[in-house]
């Protein structure tokens, strides 16, 4: 049996969070697909483009692991990827309430199972909004993101 | 004593686990109000005379139960209803947390009680939200709420 | 339709918060049974019989509150009772993700309906516990618990 | 890679809910040991054997699945096992923060990955604590655990 | 040692809850700044001055208080006025889950020391949006913040 | 000004968590005083004496502490000590459920101020109770309490 795991995200832009589950999920399962989500009503910092280019350098080291991008729900895109399994990192247990929802939910819909994997402590306060908080102000994000990443948003926000 | 007791909410649209909760008020209730929100600063899908068009073939079977709209502020429609009770589905914690200040103010502004039933485990992840969500991208609700109001929302969403 | 609804619980000894809800429970509901809860896996510090007195006291201005005992499980007490709805003060949010559960169970043991009351905030931090360990060490409990229960929490720990 | 992962718990006796995470776990990886656990602290319902005895007649059906005890550190067992992967059910959010404590533990001390999956909403409220008081008080647990297992508790609390 | 802290907030407009942190955190620390936070993205009720001058009124009976308003990064702000302690005010636990988050990275990214505080149970429930939203429908605010704030709510607002 | 605040607990031993928090308080409060809690109805692993001299060997670099112990209500104790501040280190959510209540408690009974101070994240999952555990069944504690406090389990539990 070849599993295939989904990890979904918005990944704008992506953390040392972010990757930090990413190589959890490549050691639980055989493939890891790094799924970004173009979501029409928001507006992110940057392009679907771009956020793929930036993850696919950073997982670039990590056996196992593609990256792509989908509209639409995650049930659907799961199917097309004839994958069964979401893994989710969780930071925190507020994010688990929200994501509890959203798993029951994905496998009424269509049997999708969601595998939760709890985040390093040491990036618990970590998310991509809060780096741009930062990088807008002109704070230091180099503990936080990539290189490559950080030079991206300091070129978009600088 | 002959109790009334609100059920408010925005009901955009109304999805099974609103009928639930609305089920189980009706049984610890004389008589139940289905109060949609009018909220001007929020854009819904159905206008109130949609919501509450929906509503009202939805709750049909069920005994002591009429639907109506407001405006404004919740303590002071209470108050003109002549009733100091409110009934709320609880789904999960985080629900709990935020409506848990409202019922504080509530009571504090008027004397109005709030009353926390919980939904159905089966209905737990399910919100209006979500349910669009599903149905913007072709997802199926069949089980998601009642069978006219998939249709609405089909017709509405295309 | 005439409801009864059971407040159950251990109130060992009965504080001023128990109190809040049992008079909010008495607004809600036609009659409102205080029942005691027999518990031999606990060594209380008040007997049942001592429990049921100091609540009897308690209660005796509220219109249309009894109080009562029982052992075994809640939704057999329930229908011996000739009711399905039971009420429970809500402090805090850690009350109410185990008091979810056994609401769920009630309800699929027995069809039980739980009907959740928020307390008065300034209950908030308030239990049984907490009062005896205060009284226990010589704390002043005099704004906790109403004045009769405070001369025999004295007179047994004094 | 051929995939190992621990359900490990003290199954006081197995429930339904305990079944739905394993089935889930075998959908996600390869091989399954559901490990019971001595703790010799605590005063079990049944003993080790029985519990293994009852597991292993429940999980038959599943493929990939055996039954397994240990005492000690679950960090020592997984390491004799070989395997670094656990797998937690996750029935509410009171849940996740003790278990998320436990799990960084184990991530700490040896490198052990948890996974946690959510349970089936209709499980949320069930646990062997509860299916055991159930019964003690002559409740019915019929549909709380699997048949065989329902026989042995009545055999015991007769 | 003279230790100055800093409660920073929207305050739009200040409440009496959040007086009452403001009057613990002065007999926390030697000085207390209550600085308001300038968020462009934001439209507030109230102009930043408006704010200070509401706040500078509301505070004046407080000794060792002073009120100030900053934009950008809380940490820049903290460096620029000497200080290494933050006071934040907590309500409930679904506040503490978010603050921690932010709490950790001003931790991370300057050394940033968060302090919280409870908020008296009676304000648990009060927020400046909630103080709003019941003004902007004709309810009564007088319990809820200073005179002189009410006022002006009333001109902004009536 | 000079403020003295409480860091009351069991620390049955002291923890490298522990230890954050200490510091922490020194660098908010001009004076810190540990303080060990003699509880008589818990079965410790060491003495309050051994506690005390654990402690102080593990606080002698941190200018400003001194370590003492206690029986009876932490109110008492702090009228006792002249100080009306307590700082308590938070790890978690669920952990600050329970100790805003105690907190609310101390203020209603004595105008206690509770301050809550986040752990460091990596010491999130970090507890007595933890250490006690891993070290009963062989585990290795090096990476969580001082050196000192490590050789003293091992005699102990060895």
């Amino acid at each position: 049996m070849s599993l295939v795991a989904l990890c979904p995200g918005t990944f704008d832009p992506v953390t040392n969070g972010h990757l930090d589950i990413v190589e959890r999920a490549a050691k639980l399962f055989d493939r890891v697909v790094v799924a970004v989500i173009e979501n029409p009503s928001k507006e992110p910092l940057f392009s679907v483009e771009e956020r793929v280019t930036m993850l696919k350098e950073a997982v670039a080291p990590i056996a196992g692991v593609e990256v792509d991008s989908f509209t639409g729900l995650l049930v659907e895109y799961a199917r097309r990827k004839g994958t069964r399994i979401v893994v989710k990192g969780i930071r925190a247990v507020s994010d688990f309430d929200y994501e509890l929802q959203m798993a029951q939910m994905n496998r009424e819909l269509a049997g999708l199972e969601t595998c939760f994997v709890p985040t390093n402590p040491n990036w618990s306060y970590l998310s991509s909004s809060l780096v741009k908080e930062v990088a807008r102000y002109g704070g230091d994000v180099t503990s936080l993101v990539p290189a490559h990443v950080r030079a991206r948003i300091e070129e978009r926000l600088g």
